[in-house]
Formats: C-alpha cells, structure tokens, sequence
C-alpha cells in the first residue's frame, strides 16, 4: 500500500560515510569541490575534460556583482544577524525565471528540441523552426541577446571554446549557435548566443537535465552570496540603503512635502 | 550625510566582467569552483596547498544524506515545482544553530581564544580553561562528540591530515585537539574533536572570519540539495512522506479512533 | 534619468504613523487584523459586508493540517531554532503552483473571461468554451474537484452562501459555478467547484487582481504555520520524522541490507 | 522503539473539516481572520475582549513603510515572478534578531521575571534588578526607546490603554512599565516603553509564550509583504533600486573611475 522511500544519494555508519558509492573519506583531498558537485548530479567522477568544463560553467554563474540578490541578502542579513543561512536563502529566491531561470530555458528548448532527432537531423532546420516560432508568438529567444554584453557576451566565445578543446562541443552547442544565428535573421537584429545560452547548451552536452539547469545557477550564486555577506559584515551597506529607499520613497505623503 | 555605497566584489561592463579584480574570462577553464570560492571570499586565487585543503573541508559538507533540509527541500519542491530555488532555500533554512552552526561555533571559540594570544601561549592552558567553563556553565564543547561517529569521526583524521600535508595545520588545529582531551578528562568521557571542529579549525587556520564559517556549509549544502530535488523529480518520495505523516499525526483525531 | 521611487503604503514621523492614509492609532482597538489586511490590499477599510467575506475566505486558507509546507516548517525549526522567522519562510516557499497556486489560476480563468465581457455576456457561453479549451489542452480546470473532498467540498456552499448573503455574489460566483457545470458535462465526470475555486472567484468579486490571490493563501498560512511551530516547541515531531525518513531511505545501500 | 506522530491542528475527511477542534464550516462569516489566529495558537475562541486586543497588537505589527524586508521581497520578485510566496518569504526571513526578535525579547524578560513570581511579588523590585543587571552588562533593554518614535511612542500608551480597557492590563504591563521607569533613572535618560515592549507586555498578559511573539510579527508582516507585492506589481521599484545601487556600489572600481 505504502510506497518504499528509498535514495541513493548517501548514507553512512559509525565509521563510514558514502556518498554516490564512494567512501567520502576517500575523495577528501583528491576531489575538488566542483568535481564533487559532478558526482552528486552525475553519480560519478567526472573525467578530466568533463571537469573542466563543468567546473567553468558553474564559475561563471558565482558573482554578477550587485544584483537584486546580493542587495536582498544584504538587506536581510541587517534584520538577521543570528541567521546567514536566512538571508543566502533570501538571496537565492530572487534566482527565479527572470534570472536563474535562462539558462533553464535555453536547456529546455536544446533538449526538447534534440529529444527525438536523429543523428543525421538537420540542425539549421530546427534552428530555423525555433526562430520562427518564437517570432509567431512574439517570444524572446532563451539565451539569446543581453543588455549589457554588446555585440558580444566575452564569456560565450571562452565556453564554447573550452567545451570545444575538451570534446564537450556537439549537437546541442551547434544547435545554440544555429539558433543565434536563425533569430537574428527572423527578428532581425543580432542576436549573439549569451552566457546562460552558452551555459544551457554545455550543460545538455554534459547531459544535465534541463530541470535541473536553474540548480547549477543556484548552487553557484549562493557562493557569491556568502561573499556579499562576508562584505556586508566588514562594510555594511544595507542600513544605507534602507534610509534612502525609505526616505525617498514616502517623502510624498510627508507633511509640507507638496 | 549619506554613506557612499562601495562594494569590491565584481562589475562589468560591454566587453568585460570582473570578479574580485581578476578578469572573469581569464579564469574560466583554469579555476575549479571550490577555488573561485576561495577567491570570492579572501580576494586571491588559493595557493595550491591552500585549494587542497579549502576544498577538502567544503567537500566534506555537500552531503549527508536525508537530512531534515533534504527532506524539506523535497516537500517544498512538491508544492512549488516551478521555483526549485525555492525548495534549495527551504533546505538551506535549516542550516542553523543546530546544524550549520556547528563548525561556526568550533570556529569562534578558536578564534576567540588565540585572538589576544602571543605566539609563546600556552595552547594547553587554553584548552584547559575552555574545558572548564564549558563544564561551569553545563555546555557542551563545540566541535566535540558525534551521535552516530563513535569513537571516532573518520573524516576528523583525513581532514587533520590532509592539513598537516599541505602545512596548514598551526595553533588553531592544535587548540582544537586539546580542547578535545581536556575536555573528555573534565566531563569524564571520551570527547573526539568531530568533523564540523575539525572544520572550523582548519578554517581558522585559512583565516575565514568565524563568522562567516556557517557559510561554508551553506555554499556546500547548496549542492547537495540540488542533487537531492534531481533526485526527487526522477523518483519523488514527497507525496509518500505527507500521506504517511498526516494520517498518522492526525489519526487519533478522527471519527472511531479512540 | 532615475525614476523617483514612490510607495504609498506606509510613513512614520516621530509621533505619526500612517499606513494607507489612515493614522494607525486611531485604528487600534477598533480595526481587525483581517480588516487591516483588506485595507492594505485596498487602500480602503472594508464595509460591513466585504469584512465578513474577505474574512470568511481568508480564514479558509490558514490551517489544513499537517501539509508539506506543515512538516518542511517543523524539520527547519529542527536545525535552526533561533530562527522561527525561517521555518515560516520555509513553509511558505511549498505555497507555489500546486497549493497556493490553485485560486490564483481560478481568478486568472475568470478574470481573464470577463475582463472584455459587456454587461449583458452570455455567461454559459463563457463557461462552455472554458471547458472546451481545457478538454482539448487535456487540462484539468482550475477550481474544481478534489481527491478528498468529495463528492462536494464543504466549503464552497458555504463561501458561496457567505458571499450571497452580503452582496458579494456576482458573474464571477456565477461563471465560477457554470464552469463546473460545463466542465462536468465536457470531462464526463463529477467536477463541483472546490474552496480554491470559491476563493479565486469571491476574490475577484472583491475586485483582487488574481496575481494577488496566491498572497492571500500565502498570509493566511503564515499565521497557521506559526501555530504549527508552537506546537512543535511544545511536543516536537521532527526528530522522528527525519530518523524514520533517513532510515529507511538509505535501508538499500547498507551493509547487510539485500 | 518510535514515538508516535500527533498534531492536533487539524484534520479532514470527505465531508468536514477540523481546525483546533471547531468545525472549519461552522466558523465562516463568523470567526475573523484574527479570531482565527488566536483560536489556532491559543486552542480556543477569543473573548470579546481577546479579540480586541489581540487583533490590535497584530494590526501594529503589519505595516511599517519600506523596511529592508519589504525592499528585499520587492527586489525577489523582480528575479522570480513566477513565485509570490518567495518573494514574501525573502521579507519574512529579515524578521530576525534585529527586528522580530524585540517583541519576543521583551515578552521574554518578563515571563522569565515573572515565572516563580509569587502573587504579592514586588514588581519594582524586578524592575529594578532587571535594569541593573542590563547596565551591568551594557546591554539595552529589550522594548524601551525608540529611534524615531521620540519622547513617546504613539503606539504604547493606545495599546495599554486597550489593554486596560479590555481587563487585560496586569502583572506583565505593570513590570513593562516598571522596567522603563527602572532603566531611564539607571541609564541616566529617557527610556519609555516602545511598540515591541507593549506588544511583549500584552502578549504575556495573553499567555502566549515568548518564543511564540516574534511569530505574531511574523504572521502580520506576511500581509503587510504581499500589500508590497501587490504595489510593486503596479508600480515596480526593484530595476530603479537595483541600477542605482549597482552602479554605485562599483563606481569606484570602473576605468577611469579615480
């Protein structure tokens, strides 16, 4: 009647801890952090190029600067002070379709896309599709475009090229670039592949389930999170910040303020 | 009258993206994610000595299994499937006192102690009086015992060890360890240094602020919920937990129970 | 350049607080916490009619039991007890698309319906195509049925009643209701609106924009979250809950256990 | 061997719903939304009088402008639209130590001082070794003074006033009001009871435990939030806030910038 509850993500006894199958006092000292990330999602160890492209897609997903989440967690960390891990996870749920979210998008559409191609399908034609389609439903392209990063996004060129010298460049990275390139014709303006485009296709090549692409900006972000709140604590900001929001934003509705 | 706003972290601009002053492109492909980590919180790339035992003790905290953030991870994603940033922060939200604070704790009861220390300080007479107060004030000693890791936390000696390797392993290592057998004479029982003290030992050798250890555990469990809401939507336990919970938490409630 | 930021919730001066342009203390005493609430929301107290219909919906919402969002909140005050702030948050975050979702998505369907609709709209009409449109998406209709509550929901007659008897039943209670009809007929089965569908549909009589509805489950489970998390100070479950959960999930990677 | 799971929250089955005993149906159109807040932590309907002055210390904690939580959850919502309840989640977790956490100080210190109290206690007497004991420590004492609210704050004396009115003014605001007497003549300035320290006060006089009172801040701040939400939906301030304050904060690191 009851359904068995069962996980094999790790487990351990008074003298042993595994994790994914490996003892994990075993892989303390050789495996990096990155790597090990690998094997949670993965179930294995990641070769040396898988390595180094996963370890670079995660890296640059760690620290946009001042974004709306760094300044959530900051403003979070004043009221408090007893609870990092609060205001990371404040930090983290702004991480949501507008921005955690693109390169979930991007994955989304490489794989659905590729699901039932065959080996010989024709990629400019599904490129050309996924353009038009979006044009028809007047649709922004996932992972196409930015509105900082003109003409080009510096970091797409450096993915697509160490996913390229370490063997991880395939249909779906030919697909993304395709799709840049379709869009830009049907909508008619450039449309260069992006870092979270860049970032989605690598991560379908490294067969990571679309779903789980907004993970890997997570788990990345809440690095960089820990770093603001590492700032905030030596150089706060956040009392600043909230005098002048609040200042300006009802100054208004004050007495004498017409 | 108002404080200027300055952070160091990152900024960018068309063609450029910097992160703690190195050029973020330049990094990609060389640096793995536990050393940008690194980076992110000290403001320099890690020595190599350094990126071993960083992410040795990051490494060590990705993982343990269906714990509670685990499980409410999974709860929160059967509610809420389309935010998993949501589910990964309900995770992290139980990373506090109980748990994530361990380490924090070991860390700032080290760092306090030597913060006035002169180099000749007598480490044992320190750890003695840690011991005692503890004891004078019925608390126990951070950092010491484990519920299930008796006698002896396997990952403590690997991670001492790997410290010790990698030259790491100073005053703060050896407080640690006699905090631990004076604390096991005074209470009477046998009290190992465990592997959140070993943590916030060799974090204090890496000098990161106590404060800011609970984030390391926080950047690490970060990962590992991930892989836990993967798991989840490929074979979810969530529904099976609540059905079981509510019917028995209620079941004496119910018409005819008595 | 900049946009003036503007908000016209709420302002204080030294000896005045007003919220919503009404002086707050002046309201204390005499003014409902559900009142207040309708007042924040609508810049207006509520008539005697609309308080008892926003409060009746409201109080719908805030206790079902020990839900996901119940337990994800009882096993983050586990790890995190000086944080009761973050096992509320925790619980919430499960109040997404398929539990707090569920009015918000009744009021789109209906709001969305009428907001063309002249005053004279064949309400039947509407309801009809509603369904259809559901049938032939194979989308189940939002608002109707429920796996426990069946064959009716005891709520929605009674919501529906409340909403009646203050003036407060209009073509949004009507198409709410002609819609179970329609989709009943359509689907082949039983579909009566459930209390999520009553809630989307007397919300938007009250004129709330349906991307607020999901707030009003969201309020209204905080305050039984609270409760939850009194409870669990009192006679905690979640040790057990985790013990039993970890236990049998890693039962299969165990030595000893095939 | 295991503990049996209960709650006593509530239940359902096909045809009723329990909520703390009282028939959910039977309790619509008549119970409001605070009623029902106090019936789910208290186990019972309020009084008349109960309900007057529960709903009015609730009602103070809803709505206080554009505090750092509010900012936080509009800046959430801006990355993740698609989730209302994180962003209301990213206010709620600011509602810490620092803010929440001084209605449940203050309500603390006097179930503490008044939990082995005899009947015929010398409440000055408590009051005054309460004051002591803090300017011994150089600690501010939880619930007295106010930044902006100078000399008085206007919610104090409504409160009190309320309370007395509704026979719910005894030992508790008695003390409260002591303690303020107490730590103006100790401290050597003037230190009257702010909002949180009547709230702490009134809280006790209704036996809610103090570990419970930062949650009445919590339960109301969640309407005060989704009232943000909602004005931020019509009027977005987060790209304002985030553009100034990115800008800002890494001016100093932009070329050309000295």
């Amino acid at each position: 009647m009851t359904r068995r509850l069962k996980s094999d993500l790790g487990w351990s006894t008074a003298d042993r801890i595994v994790v994914r199958g490996h003892d994990l006092v075993e892989l303390l000292g050789k495996t990096s952090l990155g790597d090990f990330a690998f094997l949670e999602l993965k179930g294995r160890v990641p070769t040396r190029e898988e390595s180094i492209v996963f370890n670079a897609i995660t890296v640059t997903l760690v620290e946009h600067g001042m974004t709306p989440s760094a300044i959530a967690a900051r403003l979070t960390y004043l009221g408090a002070p007893e609870s990092l891990q609060g205001a990371v996870a404040a930090g983290l749920l702004g991480m949501g379709d507008r921005f955690g979210g693109s390169a979930e998008d991007a994955a989304h559409m490489l794989q659905d896309a590729l699901s039932q191609a065959t080996p010989d399908a024709d990629l400019r034609a599904h490129a050309s599709r996924i353009a038009a389609d979006h044009k028809a439903r007047k649709q922004p392209v996932a992972g196409l475009g930015h509105p900082v990063h003109k003409p080009v996004d510096p970091r797409t060129a450096k993915l697509f090229g160490i996913a390229a010298e370490n063997g991880l460049s395939g249909r779906y990275v030919d697909l993304m670039r395709l799709v840049g390139e379709e869009a830009s014709r049907v909508f008619g303006r450039d449309l260069p592949v992006n870092a979270t485009g860049a970032i989605g296709a690598i991560a379908s090549e490294l067969e990571i389930p679309w779903r789980v692409c907004r993970g890997l900006a997570v788990m990345a972000r809440a690095i960089g999170l820990v770093a603001h709140l590492q700032e905030e604590m030596e150089d706060p900001l956040a009392a600043e910040i909230w005098s002048r929001i609040e200042d300006e934003s009802s100054s208004h509705l004050r007495p004498g303020s017409d």
